[in-house]
């Protein structure tokens, strides 16, 4: 999908990785829960309620991942000057629009 | 969580419940996706776009609870006036305010 | 725009139509603002930080309208009954999707 | 507000003052158009569409003043190294999460 340029062998997020799993592990477990939810009848105002619970834990994934983007891999591009700092700028860009949508 | 009022029995979603339990399911897999593209040391940016994808997905889910909420629970109390039309439609707009969150 | 109907003649924001006036012209105030800010060259960070305030203070104003309009034309064309309570809860939702983008 | 930085004299958005000017002033004559919706009662759900369009330019507008510092301060910063290019990302993901809420 990407082309994974050089300047980000090693991503941002890499050293945090364990806690990304565990995050997404629990996010998972979050989805079940509202299968289950679904499943047993409950009232709707009750899953709307956990469905934001499990986009506000999404959505703080995502802003860890942009931070730990920015902080490695943009900024390398950015100190290695070249056109490379501005495109790897243009993806950040895209992917936070995306977010903010 | 929630008082569960018998204007409610049958929920909104309860036709569509095959149909939601079946998102849900999806939903779940997707989790697991990006945990996967965690391990794989994927490239940030692609994670992020996947990110967004799930999110999306869970936004259609609140969207569908809150429209067959609204078609079904809150006109029923409407329908039956009294104090619980105005009751399910404070309800509704405190979960409308937590999706616009 | 759209077919006003009959059901919603005295629009449920009418009551508080001084208070709207009056929020919505502080909000043109702070648009203002915002230029004075540009204009005079000040720094992108503190921009951004007061165009948020003014989406936060727009969002508030959707979120009042939208609860007059379910207190008032939503529920009276529920009560109603006929398909009219059905289209206006789904031109809501239509403007629910818009408000949750 | 902020320690406006050595880094950033020159803002981001300076080369396109005017042009963000110009799209003030038309958010500013957009704000106008809903206090005038408002004083001739108009219809509800015209009011929320509109304030909707106003919200997606003020968005739009955000996105573009991001941009431009993510080009300008935030790679200058992180070109020069130090602390103060960690200092930048910190504040712009400040910025970010503001806007994502």
């Amino acid at each position: 999908m990407t082309t994974e340029t050089e300047t980000c062998h090693a991503h941002g997020y890499t050293p945090e990785k364990a806690a990304y799993l565990r995050r997404l592990r629990l996010i998972e477990g979050q989805v079940r829960g509202l299968a289950r939810m679904v499943e047993e009848d409950q009232y709707c105002i009750d899953i709307l309620t956990q469905v934001t619970a499990v986009t506000s834990a999404l959505k703080a994934v995502s802003l860890g991942l942009l931070e730990d983007h920015l902080t490695h891999c943009v900024a390398d591009a950015a100190r290695k000057g070249g056109p490379e700092g501005k495109e790897k700028i243009d993806e950040a860009m895209q992917a936070i629009k995306r977010l903010t949508r």
